[in-house]
């Protein structure tokens, strides 16, 4: 079948994530036959290279030997058992390592298979919990603005972002939301890198009032990923946690898309010194190849459903493929390699070649409102009035625009509405880097010069 | 790490899916090492027979050579890709082999990665759909007695058992229920093989009621598995397809347990003659390797979120790792092993002989309220009193402890509640089939026995 009779059947029997089918008349998918390193390879040659690791999941390359192998040598052995009763060494290991590399006090890990049900995990357990220990009051669950955490109906509720919510609203939960930090238009005025975080105030404010029926806040820890690249700083976590602590709520921390080293530490509560009482890990745990989820979380958690099975006390949630041997097995092979290949170190360098060209290529540039970094994740908003920060109104889809003209030019930039972002690869070359920045610029230059915007 | 010590290592860091963790204690996690066909090795030379397909996942073996080899050679080449705009080949095949195999009249393929996120998918476009049809008010789903559809918050809404649903009950949707078919305590003294499903009245009852608040029903065709292997006749869903049709209501037919031929049919819904509006699969449709799912719909659902952007009639939902390459390389390999070795010809075969011989073991056999027999599911229903058919009490756990005894017997035969059953890789022979009836007889004799309950 050639390229073109692969194109029509696809769309004849495909209907794509996250997407306005209607958008594919014009822009019809990408068949990818092939990856290596950064790079996606369609099948007439072209190749991409993948700035946002395919949606934030890929770590070491497409394609990559090690882990490659180590599927292989796991599928010819054991591809699956189920998790109830039984077990083995690759789950056995990743478990422990998990333990030992998050934050001190989580020390138990049950396994899911995707990021929504890992979301889904803390919020039943949560809940549990609190049915269990004599405070059935507390039901509900408080979250941010511009918070993401997945798409079941549960994960959904304590989402925020009208383009996925809003629909569906009268199926969703009814929680507590307060409004997050928002660094680049703050509201006092202050600057991430100095101040002490006064917004917080949005959220005791919600956690005074409704402490007596929160079961947990949720959050993800540095940057509101999905939500629009929001970064904000560690100190915010460190009151949060503070006052979840005074109020008697449990914080989960939603590190399916900032943990195993996006935000430049492993995980990103550390930079917070902080312990959540959920840790949800998902995406980059197999490196970008299989789904997998964990939610790590405390003893004392873990010993409130520890009793005689007729006590019914037992948290009776699972999925067929809970503890998969070939996704733990890729997992194994992940921290493996963020040991062995001192990934961490290798990173800062590479993190700072990126803020260094990034800051180059984008400050001062016509409808940039701000480049900003955290970790190896950059994001350029892109504003309609410099001054003002005013947002482009979201119907003229200026991110999907420049999108779709940067991928003629190599690079996969799925953009946030109008932001765009570099999450790529931790095996991106600083050359790459460079042609990465270099190539997202000319996209953004000609875009608006097109238009007639102006720009140089 | 000798056995014992990786049994301790696991029982310190791993919360095992739907266990109560205390029963750990005197029944260790057994840690397999190896699979081949129906057998799982532990890592002291042990073996069990799969007779559950570690949670009705595996069709074709463990470590089967032809999917392990495809996910290896797919593993070299390209692991995973956004599916946002981008696509490939295996993801192409096996939508358009979806389509080809499944009721007529299903012609779209949306792909997630767990059973949970199917439901939870199927709900929210049937919601949406209403949404932007001009329905809002059809906002409910209907469901049945018994059903079972999953653990996240939308999923577990439509489910009716209390030991998974019951303590989240204040996070769950209200949604109608109607008594489901129950052919072993049949209220109108029917036979399953001869009824015309008068229990379809209590749907009708409800649909008529609720018509103009139904948004869509949903069911588990031909067996409610998890809710204790209920088996009824395709009449029922017949009806089911009529009602829905009548009171303009859309069917969604879960099939993540039983269909890819668990039924004898390939999907469960061929028996009916019917299509469903939203069709629902996972499980075996990787072979039992990796998670993955897929629901199919109508065209005329599709065209309803298919408009210009700026309509936002999109459906945005997504998951990292949706259509994943590696998963759906297995899938490819598991629809073209259903063609080249001739799977259902050769399970009806091994279904007969099954059925044979549970019979002549289990009829009459004291506490065995019944052997019932579905293509290739068969079930024991263990009950106090064999003429009232009067359940034991769940909490002497009569299962669980026959469980226990099989398992060293060689066996894995994870029970539902005193209903044990048996639901093996298609790969099974003749021989092994006698042995795991035999085997399972004896456990059940053998543990009355000892509770000097006397059978024989």
């Amino acid at each position: 079948m050639n390229y073109y009779e692969l194109q029509d059947l696809d769309l004849k029997h495909i209907w794509h994530p996250c997407s306005q089918m209607k958008d594919y008349e014009t822009f019809p998918p990408i068949v990818i036959d092939r990856g290596e390193g950064v790079w996606l390879y369609d099948k007439q040659g072209n190749r991409y290279l993948d700035a946002v690791s395919s949606w934030w999941v890929n770590l070491f390359g497409h394609a990559n030997p090690r882990i490659s192998k180590a599927i292989s040598d796991q599928a010819k052995k054991l591809e699956h058992v189920i998790f109830a009763n039984f077990t083995h060494e690759p789950a056995i290991h990743v478990a422990a390592k998990l333990v030992e590399k998050t934050p001190d006090g989580l020390e138990k890990v049950f396994f899911a298979d995707n990021g929504s049900a890992a979301i889904e995990v803390a919020l039943k357990m949560s809940f549990q919990y609190r049915a269990q220990m004599g405070q059935p009051e507390k039901q509900r669950f408080l979250t941010f603005t511009n918070a993401y955490h997945g798409e079941t109906l549960g994960a959904l509720s304590v989402g925020s972002v009208d383009l996925y919510n809003k629909v569906f609203t009268p199926l969703l939960l009814n929680v507590v939301r307060a409004e997050g930090p928002d660094c680049f238009r703050c509201p006092f005025n202050e600057h991430p890198d100095t101040c002490d975080a006064p917004c917080a105030m949005f959220a005791e404010e919600q956690l005074e009032n409704h402490a007596d029926t929160l079961s947990a806040a949720i959050i993800e820890p540095l940057i509101q990923i999905a939500g629009g690249m929001k970064m904000y700083p560690p100190v915010f976590l460190k009151k949060l946690r503070d006052l979840c602590d005074k109020y008697d709520v449990h914080l989960i921390a939603d590190e399916i898309a900032v943990g195993f080293g996006r935000t430049g530490t492993l995980f990103a509560c550390e930079q917070a010194g902080i312990t959540p009482d959920f840790l949800c890990l998902s995406k980059g745990i197999t490196g970008g190849y299989l789904p997998l989820s964990a939610v790590l979380t405390r003893n004392k958690i873990y010993y409130a459903f520890y009793d005689d099975y007729g006590t019914m006390k037992a948290f009776l949630h699972s999925h067929s493929y809970s503890g998969n041997p070939l996704a733990l097995r890729a997992a194994q092979e992940v921290l493996s390699i963020f040991e062995e290949e001192h990934v961490l170190e290798k990173n800062a360098a590479k993190e700072k070649r990126l803020k260094q060209l990034a800051h180059e290529a984008f400050d001062g540039l016509p409808y940039v409102g701000e480049y900003r970094q955290t970790g190896f994740v950059g994001a350029i908003e892109l504003v309609a009035d410099q001054k003002s920060k005013t947002p482009f109104p979201a119907e003229e889809r200026i991110g999907y625009q420049i999108y779709k003209k940067a991928l003629k030019k190599g690079i996969l930039l799925r953009p946030l509405g109008n932001i765009l972002y570099f999450m790529p690869p931790y095996v991106i070359s600083e050359e790459e880097i460079a042609w990465m920045v270099e190539t997202a610029k000319q996209a953004i230059v000609e875009f608006f010069n097109e238009k007639g915007m102006g720009v140089r």
